[in-house]
């Protein structure tokens, strides 16, 4: 257990909105950021002390950053283990090497959720696409290609309805290492954010439902519009998962619910702050943000009950052209990334409404 | 009217937590943030993109920083007006050098005030300790001498009870620049932070009730436990206020509320976001140091509506201590001001604690 406290300093990979929200939660908690990040321009760097502009694989830059700071942490999971191992040698990085390694891959993280006793939807992991055609056998059309590693917003997937679509959907995908999920017919996603200390205290979020547009998230609704014992069911999954990882910091667990699957399924987890949990800045006392940094920190974790029903939508690409109808919105928070270039597909920033007159049941 | 839209850099003189806080408002607004301020460490540089090192007396860095920024606020009034008239040859400040002439001297201020009938204590301007026994003939005892700058925290002040205080009091002052004032026996100190928009809209935040200790405030209950036709009073006299002054950005004014006292009395007023303003931040959809920006960068006023009641205490000095105690108190929402030293009368932090279910009338 290593305690960090304020005036120390925390030091985040990555720089987007994650990492800009994260550092934000660090200053109000009394420390000091550090932001390492590849990137030229980024979100975080607007609210940090510091930065590295590196490559992640650069030894040298990764060694000084370790020494810059009091501990470590990551905004996303596609930054490479071996970076983690680096900074590791000379200061505590949460999450582990260990998760990050789970995480990346959908057939380790599938394995490992499954040995754990909570369910997925069936998969089979293949290399080649006849290999694919045959797992397709076993596991039924439709089903959904999907690379093991690096996949994020629908990129890294495609359906397959029937046999007719393997081929393109293969050559589509461009890898080798894919693996072929059965397609679960869900009614809804639902996503819980669940936090671990490093005293093995564990606080989850109430469940959003999540509407997507364009495979992105659009819309997150907290708590998800579904009984009250589903979801304190998946609150008990996102528990027993950060448990058995050990994991230090906040998680993101992903869940298809679905009137016509009586097994409730885990899509994915994120080992990170995400963004179905941004309602919290405004709609907890503690937000997601706040709660990674504390749990890092190895603070207390802090409440995660709701002021009030809550919505955050996000805005994508021209979205945040409105951003004037969300600034005279009475009940509307309103976050902008910085970013100068609304591209399409780019999130831009949202908006978290609260209801503190509707209490959730 | 000057519009800033978001990727534009406020310029912020002073890098105290107020600083701080506007700039992190400033920042999820999507703007960059330059702060320019003497102090060699400071709170606010945490957190922002630029910061600036210089006096306020030198002329070729605060025209370097004036062209560097597109608008310019401040977090104190006791910045010298000629560093804002310095600036404003290159840039918009708000508010402007003469709302700061005006609330940097208690006398201008009581005038300012009594000239658009708003009621103060009784006062006069005196320069010599004879001229302030002759003016205490006229207003009574007991009185307060004051200085008429850079008071604060007490500071700068001095009961007499009797004439035989009075040599003392004049000694301690240790200036000719005073005014007698006479001392309102008050049951309770209330201030209200309205923002003005450039566009002249103007919003108010309900009331809040100020609990000094030591001259510092300890605590801000909100709303104010007084009659709601008083508080409907103070409200619209704040109103008057920023609304005669021609004012930009959010300006806090204190009453003294008294039984004993037909006559409401307006305390001081201060031209920029408040400490008595903080349980804003979570207390209400746009905190004082979003309606500030907000107001500065010509967008439009936010919503300042409760969503609960709301208590704030300040964490001075060692306070800072019971950190944890905060941490884990599921009603607070906990903020460090990232000072290294809680030396005793330091503000070091401060803590909220919303009550969404006790909604105020």
């Amino acid at each position: 257990m290593i305690k960090v406290t304020p005036g120390a300093t925390v030091g985040i990979l990555g720089g987007g909105q994650l990492g800009r929200m994260l550092a934000m939660a660090a200053v109000q908690l009394g420390y000091h950021t550090h932001i390492y990040c590849p990137d030229e321009k980024n979100p975080a760097e607007q609210v940090t002390d510091k930065i590295s502009r590196f490559d992640y694989e650069d030894e040298k830059a990764l060694i000084g950053f370790a020494k810059a700071v009091d501990v470590v942490t990551y905004e996303f999971e596609n930054i490479p283990v071996e970076t983690v191992n680096i900074l590791s040698r000379y200061v505590t990085v949460f999450p582990s090497a260990e998760v990050l390694q789970i995480s990346q891959d959908r057939l380790h993280e599938k394995k490992f959720l499954n040995n754990i006793n909570v369910n997925t939807a069936p998969y089979a992991p293949v290399s080649t696409m006849n290999e694919a055609i045959e797992a397709l056998k076993q596991i039924g059309y439709p089903a959904v290609l999907k690379t093991r590693r690096f996949g994020y917003d629908g990129k890294g997937q495609a359906i397959v309805r029937t046999e007719r679509d393997v081929q393109r959907a293969w050559q589509s995908l461009n890898s080798c290492e894919v693996i072929v999920e059965g397609f679960i017919d869900f009614d809804m996603e639902i996503s819980v954010l669940a936090a671990r200390g490093q005293d093995g205290e564990i606080k989850c979020f109430d469940p959003a439902e999540n509407i997507h547009k364009n495979h992105i998230l659009d819309l997150s609704i907290v708590p998800a519009r579904i009984d009250p014992v589903l979801r304190k069911q998946a609150v008990e999954i996102a528990h027993h998962i950060v448990s058995e990882l050990n994991y230090v910091g906040v998680l993101a667990v992903e869940f298809f619910v679905s009137s016509s699957d009586p097994i409730f399924r885990v899509n994915e987890i994120a080992p990170r702050v995400h963004n179905s949990g941004h309602w919290s800045i405004e709609a907890c006392p503690t937000s997601q943000f706040e709660q990674h940094i504390r749990a890092i920190c190895g603070l207390p974790l802090g409440e995660t009950s709701l002021y009030g029903r809550a919505e955050m939508k996000n805005l994508i690409g021209d979205e945040i052209l409105d951003m004037d109808i969300y600034l005279k919105d009475p009940d509307a928070n309103f976050h902008h990334y910085g970013k100068r270039e609304a591209r399409p597909g780019r999130k831009m920033g949202h908006v978290t409404r609260i209801f503190p007159h509707i209490l959730p049941k």
